[in-house]
């Protein structure tokens, strides 16, 4: 039963993320059924295609596609566990944020009750959801996905990542990963600069350009990775990347090193397993392998 | 005595770096001279313009302006402390890498000798030098800065952020730890996917497109940072930022949680003082006032 842009679609939970997603849905045409422990939340969604449901038990069996977007794993189970047999021969597709074991415990559980589950990691902010930038990566069964393709790319790209439920939200936590240390040390370098008298916004002014130049190394310190050869002609070395200057810099300007300091001790690990030469990818190396000797791979 | 484009130039330390100045210089019709410790490192600088000396003393008596380019600080004392006298009348452009600390105390040892004395933080790769996107940040003699910026700009733009000799590098370092955390955090992210089987590079495809749309976000947090009122609607909560599911499913995966564990805490420190409905560029006020009791500004 693949969906059609007339399936209807269910969506538990309407915080400005839940809210997103079934208007897009409801404006894509699917007769959309929304329902939210809070009542109330549903008035300025479209209310021709909207059905807000005063049960979760008539919510779920208003659709064959159950949406569940709410604060965190313990929610969707507390919300879900009462009317798990209502799921039987449904697709549930969680977006709620979780850590990759919440994911694969619900797949689990919702394998128990004879309902497929997807999992989604959503990469964007609600105002972006329908939009061109807006992307929710998928993990978890596969005939789910193509089943219910339609309907998910009303959100946006929707990339699948595979079969295991945990892969979706582990990549999500690792963009994440990447934004919110990119974010840190943005206001670092800002608090550094405040201590001259330079305004953020001065500093953001250059701190855009110069950042944004150096996001495609990316590409070039992934390749090294997988290569595994740190030792590759033209890169910058570890010894050379050693942070000590700023570090130092932070704590004579008074400013919290703990980001600095943090990203120091990775180099650190490396130089002083006797890495120095190697080039500054193999930073890598001290946070995937953590407790290995640091011989030459 | 302003420079102009025949004004001869010295450049002490032919690291690839000063090799790069130096070239850069030649290229632009300045009579150059060069010198480093171990001879031999001039040989494919060229030779019709560029002259090799045989010691500190000579390099320096050629040019009204010398260019050190070296190790670090103490580099840098130790090349120029014996020829100190020499430097009287001359102007010193230290491009070394240094603490903020480190550059004002070279500039009063340069003052303590009549020399006059210009910091520069370096905002390139030796082969961006003398290209488009090359920028190298000064601070210091503003006198100094007029006077040889001819020479100067034949590197790449050159902001001026004043007297204190101290905020280029300050500048530089800051910009630094906003690069240097943002690899860190890639790699994190990489080294988390890695436990799924998805390759560096495949993370890559995915990460530089994401972190690129966010960079611009820099102006946004700016914007609040410098207007002090981190309540302002529209903004995502600290609390929404909270990273224990990101701690969590690094750990899960075997990971080093260094870095995330860092701005977690950063973010902890302000949800425990009460701040977690404010924005998340309140994360600012845990590094810039690490003392205080988080007290509203």
């Amino acid at each position: 039963m693949t969906s059609t842009s007339h399936s209807p679609v269910t969506v538990l939970g309407l915080g400005d993320m839940g809210r997103a997603l079934a208007t897009a849905v409801a404006a894509a045409g699917h007769p959309t059924t929304v329902w939210n422990r809070t009542p109330g939340r549903a008035d300025d969604l479209d209310p021709d295609r909207t059905t807000e449901a005063t049960s979760v038990r008539d919510a779920v069996a208003a659709s064959p596609l159950v949406v569940v977007c709410l604060l965190d794993a313990d929610s969707v189970r507390e919300v879900l566990d009462p009317v798990a047999d209502a799921l039987a021969g449904r697709t549930l597709v969680n977006v709620t944020t979780t850590t990759p074991e919440q994911s694969r415990a619900l797949a689990a559980w919702a394998d128990g009750h004879a309902a497929a589950y997807l999992d989604g990691g959503i990469m964007a902010t609600p105002p972006m959801i329908g939009g061109e930038g807006a992307q929710i990566l998928y993990s978890g069964s596969t005939a789910a996905y193509e089943e219910h393709r339609v309907v998910l790319e009303t959100w946006g790209q929707s990339p699948y990542l595979g079969e295991d439920p945990g892969v979706a939200s582990l990549y999500d936590l690792a963009l994440l990963a990447g934004m919110y240390t990119m974010f840190a040390g943005f206001l670092h370098g800002a608090a550094m600069v405040a201590t001259a008298g330079i305004s953020a916004r001065a500093f953001a002014e250059s701190a855009v350009p110069f950042v944004s130049a150096m996001v495609p190394s990316f590409r070039e310190y992934a390749a090294v990775v997988d290569g595994g050869d740190y030792g590759v002609a033209g890169q910058q070395s570890l010894e050379f990347s050693d942070l000590s200057d700023m570090v130092q810099a932070s704590v004579e300007a008074g400013v919290a090193p703990d980001v600095v300091v943090a990203v120091q001790g990775l180099i650190r690990r490396q130089i002083d397993r006797g890495h120095g030469k190697d080039g500054f990818a193999r930073l890598y190396e001290s946070i995937a392998r953590p407790t290995t000797t640091g011989a030459a791979r």
